[in-house]
This record gives structure tokens, sequence and C-alpha cells, in this order.
């Protein structure tokens, strides 16, 4: 079979290797879509330290289960699936008070171990998830992108009717933008610095857009919010020296999401988060948000096609990861159909 | 009758002034006991910008209710009572969602309108509360402060058996240590630059101590926790230049709770923040505690008085505010008697 194998930084390729067999408490999975991930690209550019190479790199996949390891039960050859890729040990504090996406023994399909760029590969049963009828494969590789901005939302615990300023009109910023409409929010901010990716937060449903360079957000947000500030912030650019500003954008009682790999401090002002009793909190791969994903997907409640901008067969990997280098403003994101 | 009067920054003492009414909506207290709080102070040196002048400053009191204004349901005179300095609108954001601690419209008895330093107050029938007969109106005086500790904790959601770190073995460390001991915590450091308040919080109950001037907290927290980190940090000491070694503390899914006026930024490393989900929380003054902290008292779980270094009666407020101000390392509580 076909795998896109990483060797090392900036040297991959696709492979043909022997499939692996389902181990025991795992099911073998014909992968039929996978979509490439920014964090995909971190590997394959030598920025994730805790992969080990070679790696068969992809954690948003969704195929067909082709067999059916020791000790599983509940899953069947055929049946259609996507992959939750957080594997946690169950034992450890974080995982004992429900908090598997931060388990201090994490593993993650794609990362620590194989993932979804092969044409088969073998998963946990506990991490497969069948897919109702109405979710076609393609919109199931998408589930797991959708994860990351419900994770997000619910860490910012929303209320009914609260504004929300997503920062950043990337693929994240606009996953949060579709899962925040989807649960009911519709006063939503997008803001960004290239007008064409805050042209698509507005066609996906965005009631406002800011370009943070000719715009001032903070004097805009004050406008309008009447002064009062913005309850709900996630920040999916991750620039460090804008964190100021979001805090002072914040209303009183405002939670701030961020979701950022970025190691250079930011400034955070206490007095600021006191005053205004703010709550800041980090979001991380996803805490068991796939039924709710594929639910919002079943109902109509999430568009993942309005996500894609390319669709290429697996032999284009490499095009695909060149185009995502060099021409990152002509991507949104890129599925890849394994079976092609 | 006396009340203790700040006309201006550095220019307070005790005056007669005629007693106020009850007015509408509000019972007339007797006040019996006053605590000495860290933010009279500031309105004594001038550091807060919410006070117009002249003041009467105090919201940690207790008393018995002398007078009913118009419209009063459910106090009678005689009542053995408590105030919740805070006043809230319940129209704003903050309000809306449960968060009247924070109002947008907020008022705090003893800093916006006229508190507990004076014989008899006038307050919000709202913001009373009554009193078990074994909850002495000296220790019921104190029930603010602990409703600060109170506040933090259930902003940090503990879960039984937490490890908890807190900084600071001031007053404010001193009560989150006791009402976390009352909920239940057992595992509770407490970090402090000096031996005497170490001392102090190992006769609370603190389990362990670290001497932050002499020992590496960082190292010790690592060790202590076996390298999984502390779930729980409480800052009341608010050294911005600790922050970052607070969130290296900190174990996944770990929770730190913020409660300094410092206006220096601190440095927050969103890697870390995202790596470990952590969730960082601001909080300020109490939302709607009183209730609890009463039944911890009345229970017996909070023993009130091992919080109060000095009782004073209300004659020597000016030399309790120079022995404050001199010798901060002799006080913990200081207790002001409004009828001696």
């Amino acid at each position: 079979m076909k795998a896109f194998e990483v060797r090392a930084p900036h040297d991959f390729g696709i492979v043909d290797i022997d499939a692996p067999q389902a181990a025991a408490g795992e099911v073998l999975v014909g992968v039929a879509f996978a979509g490439i991930c920014g964090s995909d690209m971190h590997i394959i550019h030598g920025e994730n330290a805790f992969v080990r190479f070679p790696r068969i790199t992809g954690h948003e996949f969704a195929g067909i289960v082709e067999d059916i390891g020791d000790g599983v039960e509940g899953l069947a050859v055929c049946d259609r699936v996507c992959i939750d890729p957080v594997i946690s040990c169950g034992e450890c504090y974080p995982c004992r008070i429900g908090r598997p996406n931060v388990c201090t023994r994490l593993a993650v399909i794609g990362v620590h171990r194989n993932g979804g760029f092969e044409q088969r590969v073998s998963v946990p049963a506990d991490n497969v998830h069948r897919l109702p009828a109405n979710v076609g494969l393609d919109q199931a590789a998408l589930v797991e992108p959708y994860t990351i901005a419900a994770n997000v939302l619910e860490r910012m615990q929303p209320h009914d009717g609260d504004a929300l300023l997503i920062l950043g009109a990337g693929v994240i910023g606009l996953t949060i933008l579709q899962v925040a409409r989807a649960k009911g929010l519709t006063d939503i901010t997008v803001c960004d610095v290239i007008d064409d990716r805050l042209d698509a937060a507005r066609s996906l449903g965005a009631s406002h857009t800011v370009n943070g360079q000719r715009q001032d957000l903070e004097a805009v947000m004050s406008e309008r919010s009447d002064g009062e500030g913005i309850p709900l912030i996630a920040d999916a650019a991750c620039v460090p020296a804008l964190f100021p500003q979001l805090a002072r954008i914040a209303s009183p009682a405002g939670r701030i999401g961020l979701l950022g790999f970025n190691a250079t401090p930011s400034d955070l002002v206490q007095l600021e988060v006191i005053k205004k009793e703010l709550t800041i909190v980090g979001s991380r791969l996803n805490n068991r948000k796939f039924p709710d994903v594929i639910e919002m997907l079943a109902s109509g409640r999430l568009d993942a096609s309005a996500l894609v901008s390319h669709r290429l067969p697996f032999a284009e990997m490499g095009e695909a990861i060149h185009m995502i280098d060099h021409h990152p403003e002509r991507v949104r994101k890129v599925l890849i159909e394994l079976g092609a």
C-alpha cells in the first residue's frame, strides 16, 4: 500500500509499504480522505520536538473499517468512521479530572504514532467514531479541525447572545467562526490582516470583520460594545504582542481562549485580569468533542465543504505541501483523497 | 455618633457626626466589629482611584440591625448580621451571567459609599446576611476576607485531593489556606519569604511551607509532585516576575488564581498555557459567597479567631493604622471593636 512518510525534516515522499494488521483492541481503517494541518507542516519542517522519524503523519482522516482486532466490540467491517487522534492513559491527573487531551502520557495519532496519510492504518477502537449515513467521508475527515474549535469554545464557556471576537481568519479562526455560528452565536467579529481571508470570514457568517493593519481593533471593539468590552475572545493568530490589547478589549467576566504554540512571552497585566475578573484559557487538541461535531455536521448546522480550498489525489501530496509552504494565502484546507 | 473619616489621602481621624437614617430598601446597622483590610490602607494612602473623599471606609463588618427602611422584608430590629460590600446593578453583562462582583456599575460599601468604620451605617437590605446564633459578631466581621478566599478557590475549580500552592502568607494567603482546609483540601504548600508567616501557615494547617528566599520553589514543587506539577496555584503575593514560574509549576489542566492589583506586566508564555491547557483566572471581591462562609463558621470548619492578631477599641484606629503601616510583620488581622 501507499504511505506518505516523513523520513526526516524536509525529507518526505510516498512509499510502498506493507499494510499494517489490526492490533489487539484496534481496528484497521482504510483511509478515504485526510486533511493537511498546519501541525503536519510543523513536523515536515522539523518544528515538533515530540516526533521521532520516520513518521507517517496525518491526524485528520476518515475511512472505512476493513478489519477488527482482538477484543474490539461495537465496530464492524464496512463501518464508516472518523478517528479522534488523542490517545490518553486514563490514569494520570488530567485524565482523572476529565481532561484526557492533556494527559501526561499523551500520544497523538499522526504525531507520536503513525497517522492517516497511508491507505490503511490501525487505530485504537476507543478512538473510532461511527458516522451517520448523511455525513460524507470527505466532511468526516475534517471533524478533527472542528473539534479544535469546539474545544476552545467550550473552554470559553459562551453564554447565549455573547459577542465573540476571533483573531486570525486562517483555518482555525474559520472553524471557530463556523462552530460558534452552529452553536447559536451571531455577533461575531473576525480580525485578520489579509482581506481575502476576511472575505472568507464574511461568507462563512462573520457579522463584522476588522483589518487589523488598517483599523484600530481596540477602538472598533470598544465602540461596537458601547465601551462594555467583548465577553469572548478566541486568539487563533497568536501574535504575543497583541495579548495586552486582548485583555483591554475583554469585558468584565470575559473569557480569552488561546491556541497558539508561541514561546515568545506576552505581557500579562494582572491588574487588568483581576479588575475584570478575566478567565484566560489554553486549548489543546480536543477533549472528546467528536460526537458533538459529528452531530453538528449530521444536522446540517456545520458545512465542512466551505472550509476546503483544494481536493487533491494522494499522488499529489508533495505538490500540496509545496503549495501550502509557498502560497499559504491561496490555501484554506487541503483535502487528500487517498483512494484516488 | 463616632465615625472614622478619611478626609483626603493621609488625612483621617474619628469625628462626631449625626447617625444616618435607614434609607428605603436599606437597614440601619449598629456596627459591633470591623476589620482593617489592606485596601482600607490603600484608600488612606490615596492609592484607590475609585474613592472620592471624604469617605468613611470599612468593608469588613458585622453588627445588629437597629432600624428598617421602607420596603424591607425578611429582616428585623435586633437581627445579628454581617454585610456583603458588593452592590451590583443586576442588569449589565456580568450581572446577567451571574458575575455581579464585576458589575460594570459596581459600588463597594466602604469604597464607593460609606462603610463600617462608623457606629451606625445604612446598607442595602439585599447585602445583609443574618447570622446563626453560634457565630459571634467578632468572627462575623471577618466573613468578608474569607469570601475573598472562597471566591478565588471557586474560580479555580478544585477537585477532591488536589494539591494547592499558595503564594504569600499574609492575611489573604492565610484565609485561602483556611478555606481550602475547610473545603477538604489537605495537600497545601504555602510559600513566603518571612519565616514567622510560614510558622503561622503551619499552625493553620499548611502541610508544607517553602521559604522562597532560601529554597528553589520550582524545584521543590516539581519534586513534591513527581514532576507532574501542581493543579491549583493561588497567587496572593502578586510578584509579577514570579508569574512565569507559576506557569511552569502548574500541572497539565492546572488552574492559577490571581488576586493582586499590580500593573507591572508579567511574562505570559502562551506555549506553556496551551501545552498544559492551563486556566488563569482573576478573582475580585466575592460573588455571593457570604452564605457559604457563614456556614463554614457556623459548622466550626473555619476559625476566624486564628486570623486576628490585634483587637482594639475604636478610639485606637489611628494607632492601628500606624502599626499596620510601620510594623506589617507584626500584624495579621486587626479587628476594631466599635462599641468599645
